[in-house]
């Protein structure tokens, strides 16, 4: 794997998993989607199929990781510490690029439900000016971002921390069933995972367990000149950041501490 | 693989693709379907597992391609182009097959969803004269095809292109992980893929991402004589036919700069 | 595979398909049960997933076949008759063991369902006398054997043999994808299949796709002492034998004919 | 395996079962969680991913038995009966860890669920004084541990006891398919028929079929100080630990005397 590599695999591998997480909420949240409503199981679903789009694109350059939290215990368990600029940079490149890629898939859909009447006039106040982005966030947020839905710095901090430890250490201790690395299966698993911290951590918090799945494409709801978009709720940005990242740490001083 | 063979294996494969593509569209739609309502979930899993079995059907013979598209990507890497004709006419018979076949599994379904009293009312006009067909495509048009929730050429075709270039990567990037040609389970992932794409880029236009799986039924749902079928809205066909193969040339072009 | 080895594989695993496959029917459909209206995806993972579990279970012994349709396609592939009998035996002693066991499982939501007030109530005439039974099929025969939404023999027939020839096509083709039968995993592809056949194919008849599957928990429903239980609607039960037999023929003879 | 590598292999792994397990049970039924109201679908998806999750973390360890039913059918099978001490002790510790931090990801969503006006009033009797507690178990205890929709300690038991033989008796024939433990998939196909037995037989009772799983959080919704939390209904709990170890026994002498 050279730095080139791990640079390209990151970027196509988080740009498709941004495309396909962010693709899902936008199914689910938009007027005139076909999948408007579909509910959480698809949302699960959706994000897991995500990692596993993304992961086996990227794996023959990067080994797939995808994400800030997994390359951070992946360098606690290796010792190998050189190589994570590259895997960042990749990573929120990616991140950006499948963000602005959701937009483009679902423009039409973004247009009619952030035009729709109800919700403008839901967003004008009393003397008919308008208040969108008073709200934290708004009703298109969350398909760029995670947001909780009670607002506790603590307790979103450890939702994010557990949800992403489970994660971590479950990619960490891969390598110790046999015949994982050999098929290529590992990364269904992970997938497989994925749906499953969806649908049960994820009721909190949204479930980021991802740095630069959360930040990325927070930046592209910022800067899109989108009606009616609300706000990109920055106060609450820094939590699926560093909940994902200790998270990591933990799984990681765990793995070293236990496993070994 | 002989070009008979390909033939073969792409007609039953594509056939099968179809008719289980199709088949859970009616199951979810027509009245009388024990699965009426199910959802999106419902679909995109119907789909993904669709391709399972073509894919796998078809898999010793022809590779189990199903797609232009994909053969459109696949003639890109390897830069085999003669056995593409072959492939082309497999798949677009046996898609024609498969969409008759939806029609002799749900006959019963589709006679009484069209002659529904409520449904023939809703296409009379005031005068009595019947107007079915006179809105773009119709009640049963989606088992067959796919449309857009927001017609709009240029967002539709991007929808298309998108999705399509996302299938095609993972495709033609599978090679590059280790084990899965020996195991045989690249079908299930590229399966599971698709389940993914349907989740997450499927609700603007119905992710044809397939211009065979498009064009064959839409064609039988133009020569089945049913009663107040609707158009086959022939004005949208070419969409979900030239978006798939710009998508796979992107994909392909992708791969070739990017993973070589 | 010794002919007594056959027979108790068999009887196992197809006492456990039907266990978990007339369970989902059961959890979905009675009241009192946690899954009551979970729909049909869950109709339909259930009764892959228990094909899933049957067949693993019967794998070392019997192969897992499970279904005389099964059976039927497998002797005309390889020509070998003289196992038959032993699969049919263990097939229906296994479907008939299953289907009582469901009944053990949800026995009290058996009891409340079909003593709910507002049931009886339903089935009662305007004399008074109790017409239990005037339905072809009741309220709970669905647990136990398929049944069509529309009575008609012809499509009913059709449906059954289009299905069943999708399986069993499948199961005949896989040994031409290498590596599956090395890693054990043909099972799963299987049990996938049958999920998606179930989403797609079973709208008309419910996807009995196994005369065991329907024959044999019909003889229960029609022994079992429950109240208000309605017909077992005998005028029905040949189609599900019949037309996955059919079914099975037709894969064998295109399995010879264009795939060796 | 050292008993030392079975204690923390356990814990770790049943940590996690209980944590995702527990986990979906929050997201679905709790006030403010974005997964309320997501069905039985996504409970029985849950806690099957939930075994995937916990018995790959373990696997290298311990195998990730993770259920002292299976610990049982495994000694039944193996006649090895000493390091059983060693699996029951990390179980258990890690069911009442795993139940702990349930509570912590989701405390926000227990204090606003359990101080929900609505909830409070609905626990209050005539005179105002709290009967919270009164009805055997409660809105949250769901959550921690299993109980049947119909109290009838008979069929309770006969439930659990079938489903858990149905659990063990395919995880002690799964050597016998060829490929499963070279290829490290066994897990994976344990985790799915958790799910076909979530969906098919856990109607009746919740499918504890396992005992840490219910006993291990029935102690922590003891314990933890939640208001109105109601009564951890301790009459029911001697039937998921008596139920499934039952069941692995049935299992165990079925597998000794038909498979052996």
């Amino acid at each position: 794997m050279s730095n080139g590599h791990i640079v390209i695999g990151e970027i196509f591998g988080t740009a498709v998993l941004i495309l396909l997480g962010g693709g899902v909420c936008a199914a689910v949240t938009l007027k005139k989607s076909k999948a408007q409503g579909a509910g959480w199981v698809a949302i699960s679903f959706g994000w897991g199929l995500a990692v596993l789009a993304g992961a086996y694109i990227a794996n023959g350059y990067s080994g797939g990781q995808l994400n800030p939290a997994v390359t951070l215990g992946v360098a606690i368990k290796t010792g190998e510490w050189s190589t994570m600029p590259y895997y960042l940079i990749g990573q929120f490149a990616g991140a950006i690029i499948g963000a602005f890629l959701v937009w483009v898939a679902y423009m039409g859909q973004f247009q009619a439900h952030l035009t729709d009447p109800e919700l403008v006039r839901s967003l004008e106040g009393p003397a008919g000016t308008t208040k969108a982005g008073s709200a934290p966030g708004g009703p298109v947020l969350g398909i760029f971002s995670t947001g909780p839905e009670i607002r506790n710095p603590v307790q979103n901090l450890l939702t994010e921390v557990i949800g992403t430890a489970v994660l971590v250490l479950f990619i960490l201790t891969q390598g110790m069933t046999k015949g994982l690395a050999l098929n290529g299966l590992g990364i269904l698993l992970t997938a497989l995972l994925v749906v499953g911290i969806g649908l049960s951590l994820g009721g909190p918090t949204g479930y980021a367990i991802n740095p630069a799945r959360d930040l990325g494409p927070r930046i592209v709801h910022a800067l899109l000149p989108l009606p009616n978009k609300g706000r990109s709720d920055w106060s609450y940005a820094w939590i699926p950041v560093v909940g994902p990242l200790v998270g990591a740490a933990i799984a990681g001083g765990l793995y070293k501490l236990a496993f070994t």
